[in-house]
């Protein structure tokens, strides 16, 4: 349902690096054996994935745009390891539980398998140059994505058509938006200082742009869902609701719309917020413009991107199982 | 107001080493440094907060009740450092920095302040026994907990009345109810294992129940949170809602009613729970029992504790700097 229209009035923008980022972002999955041959590299060029970082990262360029294209890569590599087929469940539990170690400041065992060396490398370039405090509470945040797929794995295995507002809780952790936030700041060159950043009026403008995301994401994937048996707002919506499909597909639009408005409204009280805590007010409008873009990079890129057709569409990208101890 | 009743339909129980345990909690608060003679002894006897301990885990005895009683009379004497005035805020910043750290793995610093080294303490107690995944996960549950009061020292700053789903975010994270809940597994001598304890059908349960005691503490503080300017559901209620106080009062009761309906619904869904996810019925059943005997508890005690006495209350328990480095 990718040519669904939403509002979304935030410019459109993308970065000049895109082209250099996607040739020299193919060469560094395959070098961290995230990607093989033959069918797999088809599967991740066919995909498009990593080109969300030009669109959601416009500013960025040179190493700091080929970090976003790293790291927003092996999030989706890493996803469809969870679509892979039962039999990859235990690693993908055991392989959670050992990048949360890594955040937590351990070195990945030798051997590690290669979704865990590749994340290890990318966390520490995202956290060149910036404060504890930002490590701290970007690791939180990480772990907090982490902590979604078990929920992934576990609600299959109890086969319940989730009601809406639970999936929206869980898709919270899974979509990875909070840590993405995080990593606009580290490309941006800025922070936003404690304890302004934990303020509850940047914590809406998160929530919104996290929610305006999910509800783009959730129609853009919707059909592939529906055919993979797989949850989805929409059909929470139908199953709980009682919606039809148009419906519930018009009820996700207007949790965009919703999220979109929210977000703006909250960012233009900035200035006033900003006042009030004592903060820069050149680094929250820096926040609220990065948010701003990736809210809607995510939106040009889930458009067009080839992930979510059906239509001749070469399969996910968890044909190789990237979870396995390595024998090197 | 803690004249309001609430309907709780879950049995009263306490357990029968309160009295043994109250006495050896005194010696320890005090051997830790965290709370000192006179005045500041006082207002902890008084205040009578670890007896919720006895109320919330009626079936721990001995060790696992005088673990209980030091991990909660240790959350309440923090929660009152961040009350204690503006002088305070950066060092309590710091502090929630260094436990964050502690809970990662680093042993605290030579000195640390004696809120920190108390915590180190209970938290290995808490940890023995138990595996590595409760330990990630209850370490999540922890710093989740620790960022919620950066939010309470921005939003103060900030002057806002936080509408009341922002208010109840931010509460979500200062009650406490999920590390509680987690203790609830130690001194039960369980584990809810991955992925099942991930599953949105208990993380729902976790919700309601935190959820029930977040809005029974927002009615038993109220009239302490409106004497010192403080946040609280009530208030925001009035503010955003446009309601009378008799209302909101009313509104927040019905919160409870609902939190507790919902938890108890899917309690009774266990069983078809543990089928579908293939999870031992003896495990998830001792777990929803926890999570209803600490909602018991916590309004047991919440109806009698001098905590929320306005009348004839010595003050708070923040009376003493707990957040400053030692000199020994």
């Amino acid at each position: 349902m990718q040519e669904i229209e939403f509002a979304v009035p935030i410019p459109s923008r993308v970065s000049p690096g895109l082209d250099r980022a996607r040739e020299r972002h193919l060469r560094w999955v395959t070098d961290a054996g995230l990607v093989g041959g033959g069918e797999a590299r088809r599967r991740y060029e066919f995909s498009q994935v990593a080109d969300i970082a030009a669109h959601g990262f416009p500013d960025a360029t040179g190493e700091d745009l080929d970090l976003c294209c790293d790291l927003l890569g092996w999030m989706f590599l890493f996803d469809d390891q969870f679509d892979a087929g039962d039999e990859r469940k235990a690693d993908a539990l055991a392989v959670c539980g050992q990048l949360t170690d890594v955040l937590r400041g351990g070195p990945p065992a030798p051997g590690a398998p290669p979704i865990v060396t590749a994340f290890a490398r990318c966390w520490v370039r995202m956290g060149t140059g910036m404060s504890p405090a930002w490590l701290r509470r970007t690791v939180h945040d990480w772990v907090d994505y982490l902590a979604g797929w078990p929920t992934k794995i576990a609600d299959r295995a109890h086969g319940v058509v989730l009601d809406p507002a639970a999936h929206l809780r869980a898709r919270r952790r899974t979509i990875g938006c909070r840590p993405v936030l995080a990593l606009a700041e580290r490309v941006g060159r800025f922070e936003v200082p404690p304890p302004v950043w934990h303020a509850s009026h940047l914590e809406a403008m998160r929530l919104a742009a996290c929610d305006a995301v999910i509800a783009m994401n959730e129609i853009h994937s919707y059909e592939k869902d529906r055919a993979g048996g797989y949850a989805n707002l929409v059909s929470a919506l139908v199953h709980h609701d009682g919606l039809a499909e148009s419906q519930a597909v018009q009820r996700v639009r207007e949790t965009v719309r919703d999220s979109v408005e929210s977000f703006l409204r909250l960012r233009s009280g900035l200035p006033d917020f900003g006042r009030a805590v004592g903060a820069e007010p050149a680094v929250l409008a820096r926040y609220g413009g990065a948010l701003a873009a990736y809210i809607r990079g995510y939106h040009d890129w889930g458009r067009g991107a080839l992930r979510y057709t059906t239509r001749g569409h070469p399969g996910d990208l968890g044909l190789e199982n990237l979870l396995m101890p390595r024998a090197d």
